[in-house]
């Protein structure tokens, strides 16, 4: 039994790239029905000859958009408000309109004052992602360990918040949670986009090629994240700016206190910290060691 | 063919904790005769048990000590200077000394003043290490892909030098390498204890069991390291401290950078930021994808 209706069960993705090229595999093996949009016709062809859609374009026309109820936005955070701004009136009425964008509260924002009353958006961020980029990188498996998280909005309905679950459930989303907007940036701006930050500050420290010898794992792993996609890293940093602002200074604050228990010598809050932050890191750990021995 | 005479075959273990056990280990593995000194009778009982050691004692005496031409430390810095100040009578003369401590300038400058002329230390840097401490947890295995760096002290030996890169060799470590002292703690000062300040400030920002659900990657491998014993790692950041206070420095100088362009809405110094540490990781990625390749 799904949840979905035979409409429903017919999804477009715009925008295959890692995650759109992802989304679109993982439904399809799902048994949905799946179209694609996409800039190039190759990204296009790639999709249809692996499986992953069952019919694409690289033009937006109304014909081919409003056979579908389901439309999924795989772009950019400022590409998708501009899609919306010129194609949506192609969108059927009744569309369910989803996303996977990182940052939530400025697209609410920006898309409030022009989308559609006929159609309804439920922003979603699936957590998974690569390193690489491309639809040629795109592997539904990332979606088993992942987490997914819904962030209705105001007006959403239950149905169309319980048809965008199932989706991820059908996708094979490990944890899937709801959270408003607003904490959903907020933490996301501290586990993801300030340990971003760190990672980039650290390795711009000082050219480290000579270091690469002597690197034992805790340097790799801080900065692991360091490689980057700066445009679509920048886009979210300033989506998110005044919530990671403030996780910065957070972090700022704390760093500095450590900074200056050391250079007073004060050993005993240099302890206190470290004894904190080692209690607190332990539940991460009993946490994963269940998840591992599942 | 091996560079140590007969005696220096026979190596004693001063402190068998889980460096110092491994270390026991890794060097009965090889051939090696080696005594062990501990605090804790269990501790003799356990090594001698395992066979890491050929025989062992908690009393320090000249009749035991002074039968070793190689004594190895495995001792927090301020325990070693101790030890030395009380008991280096008793080590026979010509006693080839090196150690394992994590910083090397600050114990350098504590020896010099009282250590006898008689004995030779070279100092050692084994980067190897669990996030458990104890002689149960000793596993030499740690040693086969670590690094480990000898930084000659002023009027070392070529000798004892060599003598301290073949007992490395010895017991399994992968890369061997000499640094002057300086070099070593400013390095370890960028490499280890500012990832583990960071790691320590990120963890200390706010209690967050409630986002263990949501935590991707990044902040796990941000914080692994925050897992800390506050004993040991105090010690060795007061031991490097005004090293470790330039380097904090270095890296909040570039936080803070990121976080003024990221303020103004400077997007392409953020990129150009983001630009820089991407590149600069692609050579610990090239360095350990051929190393994994091996």
């Amino acid at each position: 039994m799904n949840a979905l209706s035979h409409k429903d069960r017919r999804v477009l993705i715009v925008g295959l790239g890692l995650i759109g090229g992802s989304y679109a595999q993982a439904l399809s093996r799902a048994g949905y029905e799946v179209g694609g949009i996409a800039r190039k016709r190759e990204t296009i062809d790639y999709a249809l000859s692996k499986g992953f859609i069952g019919e694409g374009t690289t033009e937006v026309t109304e014909n081919f958009v409003g056979r579908y109820g389901t439309v999924v936005f795989a772009l950019y955070p400022h590409v998708l408000v501009e899609w919306i701004r010129r194609y949506q009136g192609m969108l059927a009425p009744g569309t369910l309109i989803t996303d996977v964008t990182g940052v939530k509260v400025s697209l609410l924002r920006s898309l409030a004052p022009i989308l559609r009353k006929d159609v309804e958006f439920v922003p979603a961020h699936p957590m998974a992602g690569r390193e690489c980029s491309g639809i040629e990188n795109s592997d539904c498996s990332m979606f088993r360990d992942a987490n997914f998280i819904v962030t209705p909005a105001e007006g959403n309905t239950p149905q169309a918040v319980a048809a965008v679950e199932t989706l991820a459930r059908d996708m094979g989303f490990r944890h899937i949670s709801r959270l408003s907007p607003e904490s959903h940036d907020e933490m996301i701006g501290f586990l993801s986009q300030l340990t971003h930050c760190i990672a980039v500050s650290l390795m711009a420290c000082k050219e480290s090629s000579h270091l690469v010898d002597y690197t034992g794992d805790s340097f790799r792993d801080l900065t692991r994240i360091a490689r980057i996609n700066e445009d679509m890293w920048c886009e979210l940093f300033m989506d998110n700016r005044d919530e990671l602002l403030s996780q910065m200074d957070l972090f700022l604050g704390k760093f500095t206190e450590l900074r200056e228990a050391l250079r007073c010598g004060d050993e005993e809050s240099m302890k206190a910290m470290m004894r904190l932050s080692t209690s607190r890191r332990a539940l991460f750990d009993r946490q994963k060691e269940i998840e591992e021995g599942d």
